[in-house]
């Protein structure tokens, strides 16, 4: 008896899917386009019909990866003042990240390989982080909570204040386990000091 | 007529700083004993004498150059209060990173190379900034100048909040240019969070 048959979209789905799976287990490098065709019963040129290579395939499972970190660090949820935000919002960020390092770390390695151009892809990443930033704080600033200033400024200047507890290039120096105690500490200086500057 | 003798402690000084102009202008690995010895017109042999391998050479001048750093970032020549002095010490630290990495290339690059561990040769050093960030920590936190808080708890967090501008893997990524006044940010915002911290 066929199979019943997949359509274009769930294929690509289930493609990507499995190709993650196999690409977190054993690392980028060491999956073929062969070995996810096997594992999903299907023939290499029929994987090939949806991603023309292994680079774009993982590239789409990058791009995904990102968009779904910015939903696990989404603060939709929350209903707090713009500053408890703004530390919830970076807590998650760095959670996020010592999660990816210790628990994907194959996806983690990916990353950088299948970008275009990683050193873009990071700035693409610092821009939607410090956008995010330069809203909250701009919010604070407006409802008194910060005292005035430029929240684009600030939000640059906190994100290189994080870069120990955010950096890919920093995270394999850190221990793992001390890196929420850090964070943490990290983020309320940064806190207080957003709230105390001596206006210039 | 012979050259007048030099004592062993003059040949020693002057190995040390013809290799150390050598290795500068044109990279540890592209210098040899050899090289260094026809520049003072002297056997190979007799600066085999005074250091064991070009890896030693490069050892001791690796240590040199950190103790000159501290001279340079040395702050007893400041009147200023405990937190003046901190500012002071931090902006002179980035700075000496700079000139560093802009003139001294090939040193830079060398440092990591000829120390036993760099791991361990970094944390020695983050140790010596620690102590002297908390020493003038405590000095503010007694003057009522910070709120009361753990002075060494403290360092370690400034010097993470650093790194984008202080970490040699960070320096890579970071533009000379910017880096004074991404330093200068950063420190403010340090400053100011230590005196407004909310007691916890």
């Amino acid at each position: 008896m066929r199979r019943p048959r997949r359509s274009g979209a769930e294929t690509r789905e289930a493609i990507l899917a499995t190709a993650e799976r196999l690409f977190r287990a054993r690392g980028f490098a060491a999956v073929s386009i062969a070995d996810i065709a096997a594992e999903l019963d299907m023939s290499p040129a029929n994987v090939f019909k949806h991603f023309k290579s292994k680079l774009t395939l993982g590239r789409a499972i990058a791009y995904r990866h990102g968009r779904r970190l910015a939903e696990r660090c989404s603060i939709e949820d929350s209903s707090g003042t713009p500053d408890q935000k703004l530390k919830l919002f970076l807590s998650r960020l760095a959670r996020e990240h010592v999660c990816d390092k210790l628990e994907n770390q194959y996806l983690f390695e990916m990353i950088p390989l299948v970008l275009e151009d990683p050193a873009k892809g990071g700035r693409i990443y610092r821009r939607l982080v410090e956008d995010k930033l330069c809203a909250l704080i701009a919010e604070a600033m407006e409802d008194g909570i910060y005292r005035p200033g430029d929240p684009a400024r600030d939000a640059g200047v906190i994100v290189d204040m994080l870069a120990s507890v955010l950096h890919p290039k920093m995270l394999h120096c850190v221990d793992p386990e001390a890196l929420s105690d850090k964070t943490a500490l990290i983020i309320d200086l940064i806190d207080s000091g957003l709230k105390y500057r001596v206006a210039k």
